[in-house]
């Protein structure tokens, strides 16, 4: 059960397993608070209501394997899982639009710890061009393409209005940006081999919305 | 096509309809801003590269009715929308946990423009406790049961530490909250009539990671 009995971890992984492993790192982490030197699926299972055998069969495309009875090692479950989601490295990136919700993520420094970095942001407003805001610089959007020069960078983050969020994705990707974390409610087009994560802030507000008021309450 | 046979607006919406009908919202807004007066389906779908079929289909969930060969009036749209996603009411929340995160979503103003406003927030740090940010009260995390009898608040966003993510949830429903807007890396567990949304922004890291990596870019 623990076993995996074919390790997967060359394979393209399903992006539902790479949005449960955040789950299990965190309860792993937990355990490893409480003191627990080993860690089944049973017992993940147990603490996060997902089936023990898909917990497994997530685990099977980490390159760690638990032991009969035993199961895995916490401390290396834990190595293994924040190495194989990309925490422990810095991935650097850009951020293009320091409005409302771009300025919060610029003050958010706990990104940083699941290895993202905003290392600069572009904006046209000359009220913040030339500006820091949490120690990250803000430049003018028309020296972005110079900026890519300077930084390695191969993240943009999208918090844009939606007018312009379409010509901003394009301009990001002529300028050499290989994923967008798209933050508006705009659904953006892009070519084939960019990688886009949608984070509509607005879209887990309608959801919640909607099902408060079906349960009666407004 | 455009005319929705049957209604289906007293029906329990499908989370994907509602995560879906944000994206025609502001692609119709868009069409707004360039003069457009009517929008068909299959204008939406050429935006937003989803089926016409699927979007007539959502868009029989709230109450408009489009015109043959016309196509739905462009303001009417706007406004049924965003009255069905509960943008134009005002939705108060609390915020527990004013750490990086919490403190940037306080400081996102714009999320009022979404129906959501955040009128008070709980933290135990006594650097904090007393204090305001953007205007926002912070109060001690004991207050929060005196403070339900102040506000009328149902919706309670989640910011704190993982390893009190499940008690501060148990307090949150105890008091009163009816639904939790969950942005902690931790999978909170709930009785059935609570209202949940994951907001995992360290998810949305993992699968951008593991995409680039896979893409052969680090």
């Amino acid at each position: 059960m623990e076993q995996p009995s074919q390790p997967k971890y060359h394979q393209k992984v399903p992006e539902p397993t790479l949005r449960r492993l955040p789950w299990y790192l965190s309860n792993v982490k937990l355990l490893k608070q409480r003191g627990e030197r080993y860690v089944s699926s049973t017992q993940i299972s147990k603490e996060t209501n997902i089936d023990a055998s898909q917990i497994a069969k997530d685990l099977s495309y980490v390159n760690i394997s638990g032991r009969t009875r035993v199961g895995y090692e916490v401390d290396a479950l834990i190595d293994v899982l924040e190495g194989f989601l990309g925490f422990t490295d810095i991935h650097k990136a850009f951020l293009f639009g320091v409005g409302s919700l771009g300025g919060a993520l610029l003050q958010d420094s706990g990104l940083t710890h699941f290895g993202l970095e905003i290392v600069a942001a572009f904006d046209v407003n000359p009220d913040l061009v030339g500006k820091e805001l949490n120690g990250i610089p803000i430049y003018h959007s028309d020296d972005f393409v110079k900026m890519m020069q300077t930084y390695d960078v191969q993240i943009g983050v999208l918090t844009v209005p939606i007018e312009i969020a379409q010509s901003i994705t394009d301009k990001m990707i002529e300028g050499g940006i290989k994923a967008i974390w798209n933050f508006t409610p705009f659904r953006i087009r892009v070519p084939e081999y960019i990688v886009v994560q949608n984070t509509s802030l607005y879209a887990h507000l309608a959801v919640m919305f909607n099902r408060l008021n079906f349960n009666g309450y407004k």
